[in-house]
């Protein structure tokens, strides 16, 4: 849908980069047609742009090789973790090489007793809550897709966990960065806290590869909770299911998941997942803690939903109860795809304080009748984040118009609400308009004169988050 | 002790510029040599430098006004709070102008239904929980000192709710600043997460007003919880007591205080604050929670505790009690000054993961053994945070030299252990040394370049965090 902005020159890798980076790599250096456009796509509808070619890395030190070859000759380097951003991050849009860190797999320390663990760019999420297993501890940030850990500390990304648990923000305790001119840094040690300077894992942690490569990422865990309980709960209406989460969040209850589907979502999800829930808004709980907070965090949250409805509670107690309902869940866009063959889809993501979700909401929902589009809700909503899922005829321009126009009107929505236009996806080249809108010019010069400072020629990732 | 650099060259403010600002500002624009005086001096053992003048700014619009008028002669612009920092951040070490917004005392909202607030730069903690009072909400963030918000996030500070609540990196939802030209930017909406952009609130709290001047901060709040008890609880040894410390935080309590003091600590609070607490390392601890979930948190770390010879537990239910425990630990800087009469005072600030902590403090009383300083030792130890206070005699050379060459070790180990130089305090220019010993220099690089991006002139509080 956003059209590639063909007045940007292209800096292709010329012929003696590639036979540098072969020599570097070897068969780990490809210009395969086949693996170049894979890695200018990501899953969202944006045009691909595919790089002049693929590198990839085993380490911090391969990766700082790489980039040093590529500045030498002001070739744009795009990182690439698992290919699930939304907003177009992964695209070459002025061509240049792409860092797949698909291969940087290796869990590097555990540190049970500091409940901390060190990771290369590459290990994803359910890889790493496997190798945890025996630890006791777990890694809580869930978007979704099983994205990479490097991935997801570029995108700030967060999901249904974040209630409780927070975001990548929270998440990261440090990172290893190669710069634009291949210098290696780690932005922090590892004490819970610190005022040794500028924040700098907080800068890297959502700057989408523009500001240089992360190597290596470390975490936070956290504890296995000794009780989990989880639940589905259909409510009479929207504002009936929204305004249990807000009373919810506004008693301080630490609830560890509280997802929004509304009844088109909800419909989609029982035709892809084969689940059978009454096709009414609805929530999914989850509640970790001891085994008596949890008993006292469902009494309260039972309490509160009964006020506003919502009183037929469909308890998930088992580890594989759970896991169906939160396979249903994570498989909400997919399920909502899968509702129009041939479609495409994309997603808004704005995220607005707690107080004014409920209009949110609801005044979007009055939006989007009478579209022929579907167009199912779901969202992380004790965070106030919610998407609304554009599932597009390609083929049909009035659709495109029109989704452009309703994803427009949500997003001034959000920002007249004092919210956000992304709460979790990124901003990548799909959302530098909104970007715009949100911050205002003397926040996007900032940016972009921390952008030249750390990357003086824009040969990292160019052309996503803020023009330079 | 540190002596001021005196190759840097002045950059006083010119006539011209004082007449402006006393047109801009009236009486609010001082010269007067005792208030100079004052505002040059922070509760540290640096040698103060006094500004040329004090703007006793009201608003933001007073901000930009005041520092554009330097910023057209290039003269530096230093803010200050409430002059209790500890690594001579408001030293006005090349002249220049001092920004004081202790009159910037408006709560401009609260938004009890998004648990959030803004105030003015100069409002300080005690005052907004005041403000506060009715709402249910608190701020939980404590260092000490009443400080000033602005100053609490310029610091990153923490303090002794930092194991349960955060440090300002995470209070802190999003900062007005004045930039060095004068422009005013907002930092972030205040919505609860967003991927939108760098994350400039936090590059900005931690910054030491080195990058701008904040002048209004929003932050999140915390309900009042349901149940409060506060305990003292007196420890065989040091390491029984630290040890209990890192077995409560890995087993997930979820406790909001919890305060190591040596038995030299207890000695002074015991004489300053007239208390008898039993002359032996001590922990201070508070349980915030529903009253199931408080009584849960009582058994396990009593439990834990126990194991470790720690069984005398006194508590406090009452505010009353609670308040004059708090009052007794908050006190413990200005208790250790006052054992020696006449002396000075340095605090030392490391942290390190927790797994280290009982390492760190044991070989660090090692060191202090013989010494003819007085060392107590008071620590926010769940957070793996401490601080050695040397008292020493400013007129005795072989004192001073002492407590340099151990504060060095100190760091050191700190270091080793993958620690930080401080873990709330900051850097001022006190420890731009140990920060360049904790980074590095690719990291000291990378923070100068954003120093030099956002301040061209080298105007805000030069001199501070990182030179350039």
């Amino acid at each position: 849908m956003t059209a590639l902005d063909t007045a940007v020159p292209l800096r292709a890798a010329p012929p003696e980069l590639i036979s540098e980076l072969e020599g570097l790599l070897g068969e780990r250096l490809s210009t395969a047609s086949a693996v170049r456009e894979q890695h200018g796509r990501d899953e969202s509808y944006h045009t691909p742009a595919a790089p002049d070619a693929v590198a990839f890395c085993r380490t911090t030190e391969e990766v700082a090789a790489v980039v040093k070859a590529c500045a030498a000759r002001k070739v744009p380097v795009i990182p690439f973790g698992t290919g699930t951003s939304l907003e177009g991050h992964v695209a070459a849009l002025q061509g240049g090489v792409c860092i797949d860190v698909s291969q940087m797999k290796e869990v590097l320390a555990v540190r049970a007793e500091d409940m901390d663990v060190t990771v290369q760019a590459g290990v994803t999420r359910k890889q790493l809550n496997e190798y945890l297993r025996d630890t006791g501890l777990f890694f809580p940030i869930d978007p979704g897709a099983d994205a990479s850990i490097g991935g997801m500390a570029s995108t700030r990304a967060s999901g249904t966990n974040a209630v409780r648990y927070g975001t990548m923000r929270e998440a990261v305790l440090g990172l290893t960065v190669v710069l634009a001119d291949g210098r290696v840094i780690r932005t922090s040690r590892r004490a819970r806290k610190s005022s040794a300077g500028y924040d700098l894992t907080r800068l890297f942690v959502g700057s989408e590869g523009t500001l240089g490569v992360v190597t290596e990422v470390t975490l936070r865990l956290h504890g296995i909770p000794e009780a989990v309980m989880a639940a589905v709960c259909p409510f009479p209406g929207v504002a009936e299911a929204v305004n249990t989460v807000i009373t919810t969040i506004q008693a301080g209850v630490p609830i560890a998941r509280i997802e929004f589907l509304d009844e088109a979502q909800i419909a989609a999800v029982n035709a892809y997942s084969k689940t059978d829930y009454a096709e009414v808004p609805t929530l999914f709980f989850e509640f970790h803690g001891s085994e008596t907070g949890v008993r006292e965090q469902v009494e309260m949250v039972q309490s509160i939903a009964s006020e506003f409805g919502g009183t037929d509670f469909q308890w998930a107690r088992s580890e594989e109860e759970r896991s169906r309902l939160w396979h249903a869940r994570h498989n909400a866009y997919y399920a909502g795809i899968s509702m129009r063959p041939g479609c495409k889809a994309f997603s808004s993501d704005v995220c607005v304080p707690i107080s004014r979700l409920a209009d949110c909401i609801v005044e979007t929902k009055a939006d989007l009748d009478g579209t022929t589009m579907f167009t199912p809700i779901v969202g992380h909503v004790g965070d106030g984040n919610f998407h609304v899922l554009f599932v597009f005829d390609p083929d049909n321009a009035e659709e495109i118009a029109e989704a452009k126009r309703l994803n427009a009107r949500i997003v001034e929505r959000a920002l007249a609400m004092d919210g956000t236009c992304t709460g979790e996806h990124g901003v990548g080249h799909g959302k530098m308009a909104y970007l715009e809108a949100e911050h205002g010019p003397d926040m996007l010069d900032v940016m972009a004169s921390i952008k030249r400072a750390l990357d003086p020629e824009n040969i990292m990732n160019p052309g996503k988050i803020v023009r330079v």
